[in-house]
């Protein structure tokens, strides 16, 4: 029976997940697959709030520096999240020879080269299955399930916080202040929920996964960020006529050259499947040369979802120790960054554009000269309702435009007095 | 660098596919992940028909006996397909001490049992990613992906070409034939299409995820079992009517202190992301303890798709060897059957059921009567059109019945003179 010592840093509702699942599985794994997760270390500030289920106190510790300097702990897991001290204690887990199972997404999307290169000089391995997509097996199945592949594009909803808010402003047709704080009241939605509104969090997670599908380096400052903020009941609407949903998604593809990584909300036709996934979960759709199209759903966060994920990593190292000849991930990116990365400026997708315009003859020539002159052209045009002297809603379908020329055009539309607010653009995929 | 030996027997259409893959992907691999998977033998009775790829004279071959007594030979593939001689050779390949990929799920379903015990006997591994849902890695995400998992229910979409024709039948209103003959003028069907409509093919590999899901032998024979042929475009478009998509599911689920395996026809609300699924597509929806739920979608079959499993499988064994301390996958199927298989009689499902009958007074009353009487309660009722002296369609969805009851009840109905043809039953799920 192979035994494998664990030191659990971090002991919030992820690592109360990791313990549960622990303590209910052990055995069960044991008899599965031969080899004992045990459990030595489990560290945080504080080791006094009940988290709902019993620890033998001798494995409580509030010192971080016992358990990343104990030679006997072959593997430390790491779920206090964040960049600052989380890089520290991992870099030094690894200096000392553990290996590392980590969730947090905005260390490995910003300082993933570091600890990567960090983790290969020190033959050790770096797990992260929990980091993106919760339950859902996504790094796994892009790494091995895959292997023979090359990914074209990979794109998805990987943000449960946004995805509940969206499906709950389509679904019960409430806005987003509302659908907020519903989705703070279910505990969906941080105090704080800004980096899941904003879009940063799926920017990290997409930056994890480009780095898997593309074996690239990517500067994560250069990926094109927009959140959820702005999407407005009426949008979601309008959008709903024309058979589209709006959903915030993460993008990664393939573009001649170059490739293009982004977060934005995005119209997306009904009948995508990704268009059926509603609440908080996520999923990811990949598009590969010989697998062809594939797509990956389940919880996207949450304790027991999450830590499954952190437990079958577990797993995956346990089963590489005192296998000297195993595959080493650790090596993932590190290699240079062949293939440039697409200024949004250069990016060209469709797009829905609401105007709030004044309902006067002449407007809408006005709006499409100046689109014109930018070489936008139009697919279709709604006005919705009629209001003498006052603004209306005009909503506006365009086939593929460059993004620099886009906004170059409704910056002058803007300023025009024919349209009384900030137009609303919402980019299309076809998916 | 690992060089891995490889000999492939079965040059068919999958065969072809993994000789392409490899070619093109050989020198990707090694960078990527240091093994070298060299082929060494092509084998087939035909070795003269064109495959689309040119192949070194050299390792094509017509005798077996030298892919499977080449001491160099590390990894045998096995794609012929059905159950003699493929088994035969199987065996010996085991029995020489070579691990064996296959996608063969008639033989996994009806003799995994045998074929997994001589593997674990000569300490050799059988892996199996492409009997079961083409290029999604389902059985990846089942035995590591969600290892820390006991999984309740699953149940899925795994046939292709029955998907299309349904597909076809629903999105065109086409009727069965038309369908099946445009799914074999694309390739989508076989000339002799029986295995795919008739369940078969699906029952074989919810055998399969049976054994895996539930670690336990699985008596095929007991797998009840119910093909396409049956489903007519009048109970699709009353179906849709309803708010249901007619899908054949394959089915295996916990219930109380049992297991039910079964393979249908089955009425699944639209909104289910399974009623998304269109063509030949596969999708498989697996509900466990911690994961909660979850949904893999992709190439169910074709080519490239498979033999994109197939050289996945190829590179897990390829790091095991020489590493002797790696779990072993092998001893699957090889438990005892602690819980025990319900029998269909037993099993109760909502159910969509359609009578021919008489446009008659007192025609419901007399249905509804002996349906009262086996403890059948009905949930809605609906008479589709009216014409005197005429046999006229009621459909009607009835709650949680038992299935003995239903049928003794259909038995009874149907030789009703007021009912002119066999009622036609199909199982409902909500998912």
């Amino acid at each position: 029976m192979k035994i494998v010592n664990i030191g659990l840093i971090g002991f919030g509702t992820i690592g109360a997940g990791v313990v549960k699942v622990l303590k209910k599985k052990t055995t069960t794994l044991q008899k599965k697959r031969g080899i004992k997760l045990q459990l030595k270390y489990v560290c945080d500030q504080d080791i006094s709030t009940s988290r709902g289920i019993s620890v033998d106190k001798k494995i409580l510790t509030t010192d971080v520096e016992k358990v990343l300097n104990d030679p006997n702990i072959d593997i430390v897991i790491e779920l206090i999240g964040g960049i600052h001290p989380a890089k520290e204690f991992i870099l030094k887990a690894i200096k000392n020879k553990k290996h590392v199972v980590t969730a947090n997404k905005a260390l490995l999307a910003e300082h993933g080269g570091e600890i990567f290169d960090a983790a290969a000089k020190n033959n050790v391995e770096i797990y992260f299955e929990a980091s993106v997509g919760g339950a859902i097996p996504i790094i796994k199945s892009l790494r091995e399930g895959l292997v023979a592949n090359q990914v074209q594009n990979i794109f998805g909803i990987i943000n449960g916080t946004s995805n509940y808010i969206l499906s709950q402003m389509s679904l019960k047709g409430c806005d987003f202040k509302t659908a907020l704080r519903e989705a703070q009241d279910r505990g969906y939605a941080e105090k704080d929920p800004r980096l899941d509104i904003n879009g940063m969090d799926s920017a990290h997670k997409i930056a994890i996964l480009t780095k898997l599908c593309f074996s690239k380096k990517v500067d994560f400052k250069n990926i094109y960020v927009e959140g959820i903020d702005e999407v407005g009941l009426q949008d979601i609407k309008y959008a709903d006529d024309l058979g589209y949903c709006i959903k915030l998604l993460a993008i990664a593809k393939k573009s001649g050259d170059e490739f293009e990584i982004r977060v934005h909300p995005t119209l997306l036709p009904k009948k995508h499947l990704l268009s059926s996934v509603n609440g908080v979960f996520n999923a990811i759709f990949i598009n590969s040369d010989f697998a062809g199209d594939m797509l990956l759903y389940g919880q996207g966060a949450g304790q027991l979802p999450t830590a499954s994920a952190v437990v079958s990593d577990l797993l995956e190292i346990a089963n590489k120790i005192d296998n000297p000849n195993s595959i080493s991930f650790s090596n993932m990116d590190r290699e240079v960054p062949l293939r440039k990365m697409r200024s949004i400026d250069n990016v060209e997708t469709r797009y829905y554009l609401r105007f709030s315009a004044l309902d006067e003859p002449g407007v809408l020539s006005k709006i499409a000269q100046i689109l014109g002159k930018q070489n936008i052209s139009i697919y279709s045009v709604i006005q919705k309702g009629r209001r003498q002297a006052q603004a209306v809603s005009i909503v506006m379908m365009i086939h593929e435009a460059k993004e620099k020329n886009l906004r170059r055009a409704l910056a002058q539309l803007d300023k025009l007095p024919i349209i009384k607010r900030k137009t609303i653009a919402i980019r299309v995929e076809r998916g």
